[in-house]
């Protein structure tokens, strides 16, 4: 009686496997900042909760597998917003973007499968992946270039009969990166000359700094039946906690496979797609204040990080993540002393060691990903931790 | 390009999939009674609905991927009333029952492992198994036996090198199943003999009638180790849309190993939770008004199964279903008909026609579950549509 060599081999989540370290630092007294994960401090639009608050029903009932009706016909005026033109038939609402991932996974490849990925990516692409028995081919991206896109030639020559899909996610977590129109342009040749899917998380669209714009998978002509954009509310309404999430494409074909995937689930989770409808009426005045806040956390971690002697970090301009390299062997042990034995005046800081966010074995060790979710206040403090912090150690 | 082989193997769900079907109907103004899902008309009880209401929050969070401390720890209580002794590091809290079974699957499973299961059973197991790679092979119940447990030898007969679980829903759905003491003692010893896992779907105990005693998987201490149970709030609060459910065991290796799928959907809808650990002081009455309404509901339709002409069907004392075997040759092809071409006085009538619940093929073609939700006047004006489409198709 044995669980399966599947879940063993399966790592727990980097970003969430320090947590009991944090535990126990919280328990003795010591204070954490945390910017290991990105949860947001931002508030929730007040529409969502209200929308909470306001509910009405006498039954809570099923609702359709690809989610409400009513909020899917909504969802376009979103989309719009951003350039993006888009049709219900376009849209799955799925409980979150993971199992958007998940069920994009599942439905374009069979176990053996490939799908070809910028490295450092989402941690959680690689459980997914797991999950569905395929395999996340990495392309590595460098720190010192600010991760921008590898060669298209890099991409290609990592291309076998088994690859099924090009990833990317953009703007990128952990890397914060934004791709070009040009990048966006390159990938998509790439895609149509060796006949592949091509895959994009923009769960980040709306954090973009520098009056950059981003270029979503979906402003192609030319790859609409191959592109699948996977999204979430999670980050644009600090909304975690609602598992709300879309898998879109013009593709029907995909979006009728996947839905036979959702009505194994029967349904997303139904209050929060209430709440999340009344979210689309979000002013702009809310997204852009979110916006100017974060470029200025950005700018707050750049600054201290420069500060640091031995620091080589990378220069985001997107998503809300700073991947920075350390002077020290081991970032997780590092991060381990930093919940276990270090504080400054009784408090400390919390980050993800980088290498989860690797496929690439041995890479990323000496890296960190910090995630800028706390005000400018406490990441100023948390980065004078850091800095104490790496003194200490590199000291012992 | 193309789609996975995985999912065009993938059935579309065969509750589901009559949909347009219906939507036909309707458009053209016929009436449709819906005993194709078990979706039940009862109330949500008004302090889950109290508590969406007075939800109070600023950022809507991550919570814990075992879902949120606070109900995990309240959960013992709603358990110990069906003399179930948990404790909070027994459950983890799963994005509704379907979430727990995918979880179980992968967890217990690799994939081309295979779980033993008495068919028919719940279509959508089928569809985490696909998803899982795991192959359910089916010990054939029989309608004339009310559906009874098939000897023990008969699952013997199945077990191989690559078996990993026996599995049952109990109460059954689409059955109505209630398994007896010595039905769950003999597996509980098949188990422990073969060295298998034992999963139990046990989302129906409370749906138990004529003063029977559901008999937990939880309550044979000697195969702790090896039993998961798998729950929802779906149909105990009429909660459906909610998608909270329960994976549950004492074996906590297994829990930590599914925890780490957990992680990587990082966590279940947080207001829904709220709502959920709200619906754990729901009054007794509450459930005792529940049980006689859906008493008298399988009692009306029992009766008027008996008085149509060529009908045979289980007696079931459990959950809200009845399986039903018609006097026709393609129990899908009538469905399709009552939903295309029938009608009574404008009315019509939706059944799941029941070979999808079914692994081998070819059995169940003439069976048809009736899911029992709506309240007794309408499933007698069901059952009147029913006696008379059937009379009308069998006479064409």
């Amino acid at each position: 009686m044995h669980i399966s060599q599947r879940i063993e081999k399966f790592e727990a989540s980097p970003i969430r496997r320090l947590r009991p370290y944090a535990d126990h630092a919280i328990a003795q007294g010591r204070k954490v900042y945390h910017l290991n994960i990105g949860q947001p401090d931002i508030k929730t639009p007040p529409a969502l909760i209200e929308a909470v608050k306001n509910i009405d029903f006498t039954v809570l009932e099923y609702g359709p597998s690809d989610g409400l009706t009513e909020y899917r016909k909504a969802l376009p005026q979103y989309y719009a917003r951003h350039g993006i033109s888009l049709q219900p038939e376009d849209i799955m609402v799925t409980t979150g973007g993971s199992e958007a991932i998940l069920f994009t996974f599942m439905t374009l490849c069979d176990p053996g499968d490939e799908i070809i990925i910028p490295e450092p990516f989402y941690t959680n692409f690689g459980g997914f992946a797991r999950m569905a028995g395929v395999t996340l081919v990495p392309v590595t991206a460098q720190l010192e270039d600010d991760f921008q896109l590898p060669s298209i030639d890099a991409f290609a020559r990592k291309i076998t009969s088994r690859t099924k899909a090009v990833m990317i996610c953009n703007p990128g977590n952990p890397t914060g990166h934004v791709y070009t129109r040009e990048d966006m342009e390159a990938l998509a040749a790439l895609v149509v000359e060796h006949d592949l899917f091509f895959i994009a998380d923009e769960v980040y669209r709306e954090f973009v700094y520098d009056g950059l714009e981003h270029t979503s998978i979906l402003s192609f002509p030319e790859i609409a039946d191959r592109a699948v954009m996977v999204d979430s509310i999670s980050k644009r309404y600090s909304a975690c906690g609602a598992r709300i999430g879309f898998m879109v494409s013009r593709n029907h074909e995909i979006l009728a496979a996947a839905l036979k995937l959702g009505q194994s689930r029967l349904c997303p989770p139904h209050i929060e797609q209430i709440a999340a409808m009344a979210a689309i009426s979000t002013p702009q005045e809310y997204t852009d204040e979110v916006l100017a806040e974060y470029q200025k956390r950005r700018d707050t971690v750049s600054r201290a990080l420069s500060e640091i002697p031995g620091v080589v970090f990378s220069h985001p301009h997107g998503a809300f993540y700073i991947v920075a390299r350390l002077p020290v062997d081991s970032a997780e042990d590092f991060a381990i002393y930093l919940l276990n034995e270090f504080d400054l005046d009784g408090e400390t800081v919390m980050f993800a060691p980088a290498s989860g966010f690797y496929a690439t074995r041995g890479l990323g060790l000496d890296e960190i990903r910090i995630a800028y979710v706390l005000n400018v206040e406490d990441l100023t403090r948390a980065m004078e931790i850091l800095k104490a912090g790496l003194a200490a150690y590199t000291a012992r």
